[in-house]
């Protein structure tokens, strides 16, 4: 097991990486300060998971509340069934929530603890290998609302992390490979170290060798904790980690939310803007080639879906909510492990980039 | 005009008290940031204020969002009616909401703010005299759930409060009273010389003279200030704000949300308090005589509704929500401006307390 911690003063707090987490009292319980938990899960994590973090509660009075599986359900509703749960069992301020699942677990349960009778105490388990380097550094919670993507939310960091690494077993290849896209993206905008690591290591990753994931985990999470200490509420360093993400977006708006994955949507996103900083001149060319064949490894896609028009693309880019901000800026590549945002590139290269990426 | 300052860090705001403020162009346009300003208030208020509110925006990008009135509102449904006008005009995170109406508008508008975007700019322009003694201080915010209210929240501070005293012509006189019970209720906890002024200022209040509201509205505002300063997230003094409201929760629920003004149930509840500290032999039975003539002479009710039984009122003080964290413990007054939290009454004093204090 590795433990490393996350330094925001007094809400700094520990995450552990490494197997057979799930019944460690040992590490929950200093996070824990009343005596009510409520797991917040879901149908298909409850099944598989839930029975052993009770183990690990036990002593403390454990509720559980399953919601159902899917982005398409991060919203007002079901957040509101969080609540419904903690009421019914009359769970005071001092109780606190543990979210038992992936990233869309992981907003709800923590906008829930944010929210609920004004902040309580939250611990997160994250049982996908995306939520376990993206979602559970950071402090980012919240819904979707119909016209658009976590627009609902609050800052609320957890007590504690456990990422259980033997939970990654029962991940499909494709939500394997969705978490590999956020782990290269930590090599691509800060730590080229780790990108050479990742090209050396990547059949090990993919055949899910515990060492290799404990290792991989680890340096996303300190990857970002880095950032986020320096950065908490998102203004300068911490727009980095948005790495591949207006091009994302684009292709997840486009092809209906869940038909991309949001780390494969990242992954092409990433290809995109290495490819716009080689038009720029400012990445060299066999660079690009780099990150691309890494992404193929990692078992992510890699082009423009060949049913979305450059043009449709470069409107979908226009209404992301970065975008709204402050006009299209974009996190380019000046080398592997070197980010930037910027609005200092050439429109006309982003359309040809674009022009040039379709699927066959 | 008055202005004071609630010294909180970072987060210090302006709360300016006065006439005529609503146009004051000069004082809301330092506390927005961005361009974009949605207005959020009440079918009642509208029609009344928010012309005036958007001539004093001159300038920016102004929408408004309309809720339908009462405390039956105050929920994640009406919540969501903001979002939907923030999104559908495309309000991105530099977008300033402001609050135009009482408490519940406010703590809607406030919440809104807290959780849009994960947390935008917020002006509170309180049209109760309630809403502006009690919640344009404080950073509270948040919704009901049919299990409780205000159960879900986010402490979120404003970037500026304008009190307009001229909004308090259109109050009705029990509206006006409610306010008055929050007022006295300064006096009582902390500060026995505004108690004294109350006393020989009582019907210019009554009678809405508009230099002794500014003074009332002033010093009620300077004295949650420097409780809240000192204790921003509610452990230790700020309890001592809660004088009357485990009482007058009782009453509000036992009678139906609605039926009591919030006001008029924690008057009641304060004089039940000032009579149970009274039977402990801590206050005098003369200062209980002036804290009941005081509250009357307000136009506010004193005796607990005769169709609650004292068991009714036991047991429904036992669900408060402060009571669900720590047991039974009331704020209580050793005398007139000096009140306590404790849990050593007499049980049994406390029953006699309410026997005697049932109406006619």
């Amino acid at each position: 097991m590795k433990t490393l911690y996350v330094e925001l003063g007094e809400r700094s707090y520990p995450i552990h990486i490494g197997p057979g987490l799930l019944r460690r009292t040992d590490l929950l319980q200093p996070a824990i300060h009343g005596r009510q938990v409520m797991i917040v899960t879901n149908e298909t994590i409850a099944p598989l998971y839930l029975e052993s973090t009770q183990q690990g509660l036990a002593g403390f009075e454990v509720r559980s509340v399953i919601l159902p599986d899917g982005e398409q359900y991060k919203n007002l509703d079901t957040l509101n069934r969080i609540f419904d749960a903690l009421l019914e069992h009359r769970f005071n301020r001092k109780c606190t929530l543990v979210a038992l699942g992936g990233g869309v677990i992981g907003d709800l349960a923590g906008f829930a603890a944010a929210s609920y009778q004004r902040g309580v105490d939250f611990i997160q388990i994250p049982t996908t290998l995306l939520a376990q380097v993206d979602s559970s550094v950071g402090g980012k919670t919240g819904v979707n609302h119909r016209l658009g993507k976590n627009m609902i939310g609050a800052f609320h960091q957890p007590n504690c992390v456990l990422a259980d690494t033997d939970t990654l077993s029962t991940l499909d290849d494709r939500q394997l490979a969705a978490g590999l896209a956020e782990i290269i993206k930590y090599g691509l905008i800060r730590d080229a170290d780790f990108f050479n690591w990742l090209e050396q290591n990547m059949d090990l990753l993919t055949a899910r060798d515990t060492d290799a994931l404990i290792f991989a985990v680890a340096r996303s999470c300190l990857n970002k904790a880095e950032v986020v200490a320096a950065d908490e509420r998102e203004s300068g360093q911490r727009a980095l980690l948005n790495l591949g993400h207006t091009f994302g977006h684009a292709i997840e708006t486009g092809m209906g939310y869940g038909a991309w994955l949001h780390g494969e949507a990242i992954a092409t996103g990433m290809l995109l803007a290495a490819q716009l900083s080689a038009r720029q001149g400012w990445l060299e060319p066999g660079e690009v080639d780099r990150i691309g064949h890494l992404l193929a490894r990692a078992g992510l896609p890699t082009r423009i879906p060949g049913d979305m028009s450059t043009q449709q693309f470069l409107d979908l880019m226009a209404v992301d909510k970065k975008v709204m901000d402050s006009g299209l800026r974009l996190v380019l590549l000046e080398a592997i492990g070197a980010a930037v945002v910027t609005d200092a590139f050439d429109p006309e290269q982003l359309r040809a980039t674009l022009d040039a990426a379709h699927e066959e």
